[in-house]
């Protein structure tokens, strides 16, 4: 089965510890789709400037991504410029620019609209409820958020998370939603009446996923310098969704293979700038560091 | 095989968001050997005042904690106040009183100086040295620290270091020793020439072990509330080193199941001031919450 992602494509400026890019290849839907071209066939959905060069849609070409949905207008793309410093959880947002962004009305090529697996990846989330009315049948709809929405359209956001399966979003944005200092009774307030699943990403520290009464506690890989976090959630999600959207398989065994592959594709992405690692990993090398998460993680039974 | 600790017996006054608790039981050696007690033969050393209670001491008594260590002097007993808001990793301490703890120079009963198996609580690095000296043929030596130590006296714990098998320390700990912000280089320098085995202490987040080129990640048990975090680094190292005591495994699969039942204590004691939850377990209860530890962290091989 193939995936179809509705989110951002841009320009990403990056300051961390270990060095600066600018103007590199970014945005959501980047990420995701080149982390889920690994897994399954992806669409994807988003809007650039006459700015944005051929070279930075080669590389989504070159990952097999339809690009049918990639819309280019008059003006600028989306820019977004950051700084990380040695906590690097923790992104600052030096700049923003919308440009093209800010009027992104997103309208699926007819082709799109039989898609069963879709990732609604950060935007306003009435534009996520757009994208969802357009989608004719789908079988497993997940989607992003982030602070700005919680705080700014937290109603419209109650109302997406209810049509959706699968909801993924950061820790400090799960308490904020749910106004929970504990994440247990976060996520149990969200998923009332809310996303069957919900996985709550915690950056360094891994992932935990909260699937009706179960939960799984994912990992993250112990790299020796996370070289540029930017991108890490969408590379997650990517592999999470590509791999679901290939085996087809929402079992709870199921999901938590989906969510190391995740894991496994986020930190190879942090290990350079932009896609510079993510767009050139084989499915060996992917296999592989699956096996090191479950070294890592394993211990006999009583 | 039996285990000895040396550390700290305790006044504490806690409060966090849920409530709060004045001059109850508490202290490093307190915690931990309650919590070995569930797995082997536990020997203390530690000095309280004039003002400590018998209902205390029978709590020890109650767990079969050979107390043929515990020194009782003129003076008060040591006193620690704190609180904790909603960021329960964080302990913010209002007053310490070291009182009769000072003074501590611990000398260890002629019957405990064979001990193998060794747990030098977090106290003044040079008196861990000390008792190290006491010990005459030791198999396997664990110490904590805190970050007192670590800006105060750094060449000494250096020392101590070299000296012992295993250090577990919190994550900031870690990092602030070695100068480093990456945990997996942090890791590398701590264990260069010093200890064989490192356990990073991350609370809610879990647990790393260094154990050589090895790394083992394990979860924390996610509980709806965490009702008092004081005493949960012990309690850990308790469960940890008991479980290695009693089995004598020190083979990285049984330093896992070590890990995990350090978690699994740790888990239950968060739930409950003092050692309210601690003191009155079941072996039974800890079999069962190490195997939510396997459910949770399980997933399957490719």
């Amino acid at each position: 089965m193939s995936i179809l992602v509705v989110g951002s494509v841009a320009f990403d400026s990056v300051e961390t510890p270990f060095g600066k890019a600018d103007d590199v290849l970014g945005g959501s839907a980047t990420y995701f789709s080149t982390s889920a071209s690994y897994f399954t066939d992806v669409s994807l959905v988003a809007v650039v400037g006459e700015d944005f060069p051929d070279e930075h849609v080669a590389v989504l070409e070159e990952r097999g991504v339809d690009l049918e949905g990639l819309t280019r207008v008059p003006g600028e793309t989306f820019r977004w410029k950051g700084r990380y410093d040695f906590d690097l959880n923790q992104a600052h947002t030096l700049e923003t620019h919308l440009n093209v962004f800010s009027d992104f009305n997103p309208v699926l090529p007819e082709s799109y609209r039989d898609a069963e697996f879709l990732f609604l990846a950060n935007i306003d989330p009435e534009l996520q409820l757009k994208v969802l009315e357009q989608v004719k049948n789908p079988k497993f709809i997940a989607c992003d958020t982030m602070n700005f929405w919680i705080e700014s359209k937290p109603e419209v956001l109650g109302e997406l998370f209810k049509k959706v399966d699968l909801v993924v979003i950061n820790e400090g944005e799960a308490r904020e939603f749910a106004g929970e200092a504990s994440l247990v009774k976060a996520a149990a307030k969200i998923m009332d009446g809310g996303p069957r699943i919900l996985i709550v990403k915690r950056g360094e520290y891994g992932a935990l996923m909260f699937n009706g009464p179960s939960i799984f506690s994912a990992p993250a890989y112990p790299l020796e310098d996370i070289f540029d976090p930017t991108g890490a959630g969408d590379t997650f999600a990517g592999g999470l969704m590509g791999y679901i959207a290939n085996t087809g398989d929402i079992t709870e065994e199921g999901l938590r293979q989906a969510i190391i592959f995740g894991s496994t594709m986020a930190s190879f992405n942090v290990e350079a700038f932009s896609l510079d690692r993510l767009k050139s990993l084989t499915r060996q090398e992917i296999n592989a560091r699956f096996g090191e998460f479950k070294r890592l993680t394993h211990f006999e039974s009583l």
